[in-house]
C-alpha cells in the first residue's frame, strides 16, 4: 500500500487530500498531521485524509511521498522534525508560494537518502483554515513544479503524479524564475489590492469613501481580505523580488500619471490597448508573442540558471510546453 | 402624462429605461434617444424606451425630466442641442462619473427656465452597450446627487424620485466632493488596475507570467477591460483628482516596500490589520469612525462649499445619513 504524508491541514492541504481521495486508488492511504487539533479532527471527518495522527513523524515513517503544506515560514522547522523519521527514497515536496528559500532549507536539512521536488499549486481563495477545502480546487490550474538539484527522475515523476491526480498541469521552473514570476503575477497584486485598502481607509474622507465605493473599490481591495499569516509570510520570504516588482509598478503609475498630462488621443489609446491586450489574455491568444514594441526589458536574465543541469532542464521545459493547453490554442486559433 | 426623455441608450441609459419599466406608472412614458440606430432600436425592443425617436429635440420636447446618459465629453454638445427644445421649468440630469465639468456646461449651455441636477450612479459592470443592460443594476447602490446653484426642491425632488424608482440611495454632494471621492474609490482602482496589466503584458517575460497568472492577477487587472472611451473621458475629465491620487497610491506603495525591510512583526501588523478593518468595512461597521491613529489627512479641506447655501446642503446631508442603512448597522451593532 502507497502511503502520502500531508504536514499541514489548511486550505491547500485539506484540498489536496480531497482532490487525491476524490480519485480512489485502493492501494493509497493518506495519513495527515496539522499542530491544531481541530483541524486534524476536520480533516478526518470530511474525507481529506484516512488518519490523523498525533505527529509529524508519525505522519512520515513509511511514507512515500510527503506533501508539507505548512505555512512556509515553518517549513525548516518541519523538514527538521521530519528528517529522522523519513523512510529511505522517499520524495518530500511543498505547495510554499516561494521557492528560493525553501530549497535552500531542504538541502540544509533532509537526508542525502530522500528527494526534494518543490511545487506550488497557483490556485487558492480568500478563505484560509481546513473548513473551505475543496477537491476541485486545483482543477485546470498551473503547477510550478521546481526540482532540486539532486531530484531524480522518479523523484519528479511522482510530484507530476500527484499534480495530475488533483487536476493541476504542472509548469517547471528554477527557483529564480518562480519567486520572479509568482512576484509578479501573485505578490505584486496582493501588495497593491493591500496598499489600496489601507490608503482609502486611513484617509480622513474613509466614511465618505466607504458609502459611496462600489464594485470597482470592491474588487481591487479583494486580496487585502487573505490570511494575514500567509501574506506576511510570503513577503518576508520573498521580499527582494516583491520590492523589485513594488519598484517597477511604482513607475508605471508614474508613467500613468503624467499620460494624462498628454493629448486625449494617447490617453483613449492607453486605455483601448489595455483592453484589447487584455481580451487576448483571456482568450488565451498571446502567451507565445514577441514581446511588444517599447517592452521595457525585465532588467534581470530570465535566470535559466539550471539546477538541474541544461539537458534535463530543457528536455523538462519542453515536456511542458508541449502539454500546455493555453498554448495549444493559441496555435490553433486563425 | 409624465414623460422622462433619456438621450443616450447605452448600458446606464438602458438600465435605468428598464429599471423604470420595470415598476410601471401608467402615466409614463419613456422616450429615448441614441446617435446609433441600432440601440435605438435595441432599446425599444427590450422594452427600455416607449419610443425611439430620431433626435434629442425630439426626445425632449414636453419631457419634465431629462437623463442625459451619453459619454460624458459629450454632454456638452448635448446641452447645446437640447437647449431650445426643453420644456419649461423641465428638470435635466445625467449620469457621469465626474460632476464639476458638467456642472460648468450645463450653466454655460441650458436656459433660465430649466433646472440641472447632476447625478451619478455608483453602478456598472464591465461590459458596455444597451445589450447589457438590466432593470436591476442599480438596486442597493449609492447614487450621488449633486444639484446646481439654482436647482429647487421640487427639482432635486425629481431626481430623487427616479433615484428611489430604480432601487437606489441618495448620497448628496458637492461637485468637488464627488470628483475627489469617485477618484479616490472608483478611477484611482481604474488607474491601479490598468497599470498593472500593463506592467506585466509588457515585460519581457509576458509569456511566463501569462501562463502562471491565477485569480490575483485576474482580479485587480479586471477594470483594464472596461470600456475604453468611457475610461479616458473619466481619466481627461477628472484628470487633477485622479493625479493627486495616484500620487497618494505611489507614496501608499513606497511605504509598502520600506515597511517590508523591517521587522516580521510590523509587516505582519500591517496585513492583519488590513485584513480586519476590511472585514468591518464588508459587514458596514466602521463607517461613521472617527480617522484611525496615524491617519494621514486628505490635505484638502473636504468641501462644504454649498451649491445650495448651507442650510439647504445641511439639510441634504442630514437626510442622507438618516436614510443611510449602513450608518444604521454600525450603530445597531455590539
Amino acid at each position: 500500500m502507497a502511503r502520502i504524508a500531508i504536514i499541514g491541514l489548511g486550505l491547500i492541504g485539506g484540498s489536496l487530500g480531497l482532490a487525491l481521495k476524490a480519485t480512489p486508488r485502493e492501494d493509497l492511504a493518506i495519513w495527515g498531521y496539522d499542530e491544531d487539533g481541530r483541524a486534524r479532527e476536520r480533516a478526518r471527518l470530511i474525507g481529506a485524509v484516512d488518519r490523523a495522527v498525533e505527529s509529524p513523524r508519525a505522519a512520515v515513517a513509511d511514507a512515500g511521498l510527503v506533501v508539507v503544506a505548512t505555512p512556509a515560514a515553518r517549513i525548516a522547522d518541519v523538514f527538521e522534525a521530519i528528517a529522522p523519521a523519513l523512510a529511505p527514497d522517499a520524495v518530500v515536496t511543498d505547495v510554499a508560494s516561494t521557492k528560493g528559500r525553501i530549497l535552500e532549507w531542504a538541502a540544509q536539512h533532509l537526508p542525502q537518502h530522500v528527494s526534494f521536488v518543490g511545487g506550488h499549486p497557483l490556485a487558492g481563495k480568500t478563505e484560509a483554515g481546513v473548513e473551505h477545502a475543496e477537491a476541485g480546487l486545483f482543477q485546470g490550474r498551473p503547477y510550478a513544479v521546481v526540482p532540486s538539484e539532486g531530484a531524480g527522475e522518479t523523484a519528479i515523476r511522482s510530484v507530476v503524479g500527484l499534480i495530475h491526480a488533483v487536476g493541476a498541469q504542472e509548469r517547471f521552473m528554477t527557483a529564480d524564475e518562480h519567486d520572479h514570476f509568482v512576484a509578479a503575477v501573485s505578490h505584486l497584486p496582493l501588495a497593491a489590492s493591500t496598499a489600496l485598502f489601507t490608503l482609502l481607509r486611513r484617509s480622513q474622507s474613509w466614511a465618505d469613501f466607504g458609502k459611496i465605493a462600489g464594485p470597482a473599490y470592491h474588487d481591487l481591495t479583494r486580496l487585502a481580505s487573505g490570511d494575514p499569516d500567509l501574506a506576511a509570510d510570503i513577503a518576508s520570504m520573498n521580499r527582494e523580488e516583491i520590492q523589485y516588482w513594488l519598484d517597477r509598478y511604482i513607475l508605471e503609475l508614474k508613467r500613468f500619471r503624467d499620460l494624462l498630462d498628454g493629448p486625449n488621443e494617447e490617453i483613449l489609446a492607453e486605455f483601448a490597448n489595455a483592453q484589447s491586450d487584455r481580451a487576448r489574455f483571456l482568450a488565451g491568444e498571446d502567451l507565445e508573442d514577441q514581446p511588444r514594441r517599447g517592452a521595457v526589458p525585465d532588467s534581470r536574465p530570465s535566470m535559466a540558471a539550471m539546477l538541474l543541469g541544461p539537458k534535463i532542464y530543457a528536455r523538462l521545459r519542453g515536456v511542458t510546453k508541449r502539454a500546455a493547453p493555453g498554448a495549444r490554442a493559441a496555435r490553433e486559433r486563425p
